[in-house]
């Protein structure tokens, strides 16, 4: 295997010495390029985009030409599993993701197939495979998958939601359901990560994008259980060398707490958490990925800075900080705000790492 | 004035003894009640319904007829401040509410007018005093408005919103801009909840649904401290009673010992936050409103009831909690759920306050 030129990344999720923090940025392949728009029209649609591993592999490194990203991440979609499963994604222009078919029943959860990643999946792996060869060894590849509870709540719902009816009467109602659902998932979450890991990922991220709707007593039995159950399924070593597991669930800064005790190597936490008050409850454990408001980059150089400045002593001295936004980037950033973020961040960091490699 | 029948909301956000815990439902009047929608059906649309202080009137008491609620809350739109200011609300069929201008600009704060309460906004006061007038002292009338962060979203963005980019965008690269924005709000909701107090309003809710956006040091800046200037400028006692304040911020979990830190009388909570570590921080202050999903009344009456006795559980002995949904009942839970979770509420919480009524 090739010898990774910067391992920053890796070496910060595990809690090892670094000479600066790295960081990455969610969704950091996306239409705020304009080189993606153009690969994405040649694509035709987002889906096609996703299922051309030279295109998908186009798109990953994008980002990477532009600014000092510390790791790649795989170019695909939350909502390959379900899709995968037979229940018919598509995107609307300018709308979210729609379902032909929904679950709402003990049948359709039944009905259900577990998705061979080697068979329908296998587009994905082939996605990993490619930009794993063409990454060659710059930075770590991630790679991901959603959470089995934000997994379901787009199959029950057949889309976005904002309120969760369909989904939360399933839950209070039919609990079994939607429990049989989650656990099926949970197991294809299970292999088609560690299929992405033997395809070369070497970290991979749960998106728990909708962790946050649950009342404090759903969230660890229809959510976080799920993927604790992932979490001890994944191959954990691979090439010689740990596989780090990032888990984030977005507006589950109450729950911190849970989620670094499933065993994974790193938490997510969106804007609404103090980066200082989040490694003052779990950051012995774990490592931390975030989080400045994904906005800051639509505000001038001077404020970005500050913002990257303040998250950076927030969290103080030492490794066992990947940094990010606390959520996806905006389509509409100006270009120039992302280089200005990122270079910030490994300016700005090298002394708190000054210590800890003497 | 009428003595009123029945004060066990207002002792319970004061912490004074009561025999049983109070409580109501954030929008009990409302498209679950089939009453409800005849009458919306007689005003022609939601505004024309909010204007009418008798169909209003109606719309407030309805509820109150079929459960045995604790309080009553005005039948009125959060924007009804924004739409007095000029900015043309209007409710789509099926969609959320739209603004026909926006604010963008320095100039477009300064050429807001702040409302007359008993002018432009006559039409609330008159409500007001209506429904007062018709509760006949049976239980205490509940005043409410959008917080300025909250109204503030709607007045930038033009309407409902997912990412709050347009706000966001304001908040990072013209802050002052949007500052002046919140000011101006603050001064008008606080002359407007003035003025609902004077017309009849026994205590008062803010409600910042959207506060939790805001990235934890944003959320002091650009929300709270507006709701604290708010809570200082307000009638605290009228007809020779308190009249308690009640502040929520939806998503504001991680900030509830701020929120209470502002003066106000009770701190509502949402279905994230656990009760009894929510008692354990801010309770020796401040009274909790909250905070059953509200997504549980799809549930059998076994699962409703088991739901209330855990919250009750969780706040423990004594005064101090009004029981309510996390937020706004859904329009299509069964009728018979809100009678199962009021009358539980009475019956499971008397042995909580025996002690304290010794």
């Amino acid at each position: 295997m090739t010898e990774l030129k910067n391992d920053r990344y890796l070496r910060a999720l595990l809690r090892e010495p670094v000479d600066m923090t790295p960081v990455w940025m969610m969704r950091q392949a996306g239409r705020y390029l304009p080189e993606y728009k153009a690969t994405r029209a040649q694509a035709g649609d987002f889906m096609s985009l996703c299922r051309n591993a030279d295109l998908a592999c186009e798109v990953t490194l994008q980002p990477l030409r532009r600014y000092d990203l510390d790791a790649a991440i795989l170019f695909s979609d939350i909502l390959t599993i379900p899709d995968a499963m037979g229940l018919g994604l598509s995107f609307g222009a300018g709308e979210g993701p729609k379902f032909a078919r929904t679950i709402q029943t003990k049948a359709d959860v039944d009905n259900l197939p577990i998705p061979d990643p080697e068979g329908e999946l296998q587009y994905v792996m082939n996605a990993v495979r490619t930009i794993r060869r063409e990454l060659k060894g710059e930075v770590p590849l991630i790679g991901f998958s959603g959470s089995p509870w934000t997994l379901a709540t787009y199959m029950v719902e057949g889309g976005s939601s904002k309120a969760f009816t369909k989904i939360k009467k399933m839950l209070y109602s039919e609990p079994k359901v939607l429990n049989a659902l989650l656990n099926k998932l949970a197991d294809s979450v299970t292999l088609y990560l560690n299929a992405q890991i033997k395809a070369g990922a070497q970290s991979v991220m749960i998106f728990d994008t909708w962790g946050g709707v649950l009342a404090h007593h759903d969230y660890p039995q229809f959510s976080l259980q799920y993927m604790h159950k992932i979490v001890d399924g994944l191959i954990r070593e691979n090439e010689g060398r740990k596989v780090p597991v990032t888990l984030f669930t977005k507006g589950g800064g109450l729950w911190l707490e849970a989620i670094a005790d499933t065993g994974c190597d790193a938490v997510g936490l969106d804007w609404t958490v103090d980066i200082a008050n989040a490694r003052a409850r779990v950051g012995h454990k774990v490592a931390l990925q975030g989080n400045m408001d994904p906005s800051v980059l639509y505000a001038p150089a001077e404020r970005i800075e500050q913002e990257v400045s303040d998250i950076l002593a927030g969290f103080g001295n030492g490794s066992g900080h990947v940094f990010n936004l606390g959520h996806g980037i905006h389509q509409d950033v100006p270009e120039e705000s992302p280089k200005i973020f990122v270079d910030a961040i490994h300016r700005l960091s090298q002394h708190y790492h000054e210590k800890c490699n003497d």
